[in-house]
């Protein structure tokens, strides 16, 4: 059974996007936290996905997963129709707008974790409803490390779930603009020492194209974006930055601060490949030592 | 004479602002881009100040300057008032707006540098009109290394001097929307690889509380800006940071890529300390120690 082993169990939605940005429109192609959180740590680690998919769910987009060497054990397939979402990118990539959510089978969805998923020492709750992200907290045997995601719908309907969920984790991660949301501070340090009194003891604070900053309570480590030429679809790429992230993680076996700055930098460069394809398109073609490559470049350009 | 050498000119404009944030509104502060730049070098090397000030110009402004050591025989009074400038700060302190501009005594300003400030090594082309800047480059001795700083204004209305100075220049300093509206690019990469076109080996790219990039045509460098909890009013930012900066190389007296990626970690620092207070308020209280134990801070935060 050693084989077989999960060192890493990612629970989130999975989507099929439609997605029109200034220069070009895709339609039902493949999307979902859950998704890409599970190909960027796919890289790294092996990963078991939790998540629901409708009976409409393409078998290329599984077999795309599977060619990745994701674990599917926790993927259940529900009479109906898969979750599905479709938004617009605006001229600067910078903003976007939702124009329809489609529920389906997401919307009575239960994650419920094959037993080896319950033994793998880390864990990404994506960004679902709090109340099972908790669910799933009751399923897992004392992981390692514990990484959640969240958004600003959460934040606002759900808050006491929320925090309840983020207390038992060992980092949150969420948006510039979620961050000052949650907290009601425009000042990101001021924020996410307020997000710390929560209990975990790092925040992640995602500034897209702008980097990120990892907090505790003593230190900050502040992480550039790769930059890029150009990119095409930025959808996803908090995803493949968190999963890129807690996949370089478990590879390490580790939680020590120092192992924690190296995995940022491969979710970072992870991230950036994501973005520069709609969907998965990049990251399935992607290998070990493209990564790497980029990655030497990137501490280059960072070196102080 | 020795003792009198000045190692860096920095000319630029000065005036008398009147800010307003949204918590605190100040009246006829010590503003403008030579004196930010100014007081910012003046922790690293002999400075001296290239401007226009009117008769109005208090004395206490003066001995400010006087006070961190800056060099004023480059600096006019003509008969008249200073310039002024009066601006406010929206909510999230991103946006400003100006309210007045009233030129004076800077409509007819001419900079004409003392002798010892046309042998100075290094040379700050602060932002003011590009034909002025020119008129500097007529007096200089084949200074080692030229920073230039610019706005879009003389984007806007004289791109042909602006092209031909920055052609003379070893690095153009501008903000993201500058580069932008500059090149027509939204791409901050294709848009300092455009303005490399222009002849500079460096270009700088300012992002505010978002840091900067360093371009030439072969690396990239990123540089973080400093976190803070909190500060008062950004005006002076980007003059300090490109101040602090070639003050730095100044003191080095290299222009190679290690000595430049140094220096602008000194400009980051200088200029996260001059937003904490109003005008020059916190930079007049700023020592040396101070700033290398911020960077030293600032280091361990950026290490990979």
């Amino acid at each position: 059974m050693q084989d077989n082993n999960i060192d890493l169990t990612i629970v989130g939605s999975i989507g099929i996007d439609t997605i029109e940005t200034p220069t070009e429109k895709r339609e039902e192609i493949l999307g979902g936290s859950a998704s890409f959180a599970c190909a960027a740590a796919s890289f790294f680690t092996q990963t078991g996905m939790v998540g629901v998919v409708g009976t409409d769910f393409p078998q290329n987009y599984r077999d795309a997963w599977t060619q990745m060497n994701i674990d599917l054990e926790g993927l259940q397939t529900v009479e109906g129709q898969t979750f599905r979402w479709s938004g617009v990118y605006e001229e600067n990539m910078d903003n976007r707008r939702t124009l329809s959510t489609e529920l389906n089978v997401f919307e009575t969805f239960s994650p419920e974790l094959p037993e080896k998923y319950r033994e793998a020492p880390y864990l990404f709750l994506g960004n679902i409803h709090p109340a099972l992200q908790l669910h799933v907290l009751e399923q897992v045997h004392n992981p390692r490390f514990i990484l959640i995601d969240t958004m600003d719908l959460w934040i606002n309907v759900d808050r006491p779930d929320l925090e309840k969920v983020i207390s038992k984790c060992n980092m949150l991660t969420l948006n510039e603009s979620e961050a000052e949301l949650f907290t009601g501070e425009r000042s990101l340090v001021k924020a996410a020492h307020a997000l710390l009194e929560l209990g975990p003891e790092y925040v992640l604070i995602k500034k897209g194209g702008n980097g990120s900053m990892l907090f505790s309570k003593e230190e900050i480590f502040l992480l550039h974006a790769f930059p890029l030429d150009s990119f095409k679809d930025p959808t996803g790429a908090g995803d493949a930055f968190a999963g890129g992230f807690i996949g370089a993680l478990a590879a390490s076996g580790k939680t020590d601060l120092a192992s924690i700055r190296s995995a940022l930098a491969y979710g970072t460069i992870v991230a950036s490949f994501g973005v520069e394809e709609f969907s998965l398109e990049r990251l399935i073609r992607l290998d070990r030592k493209q990564i790497d490559e980029r990655l030497n470049t990137f501490k280059k350009m960072c070196q102080l």
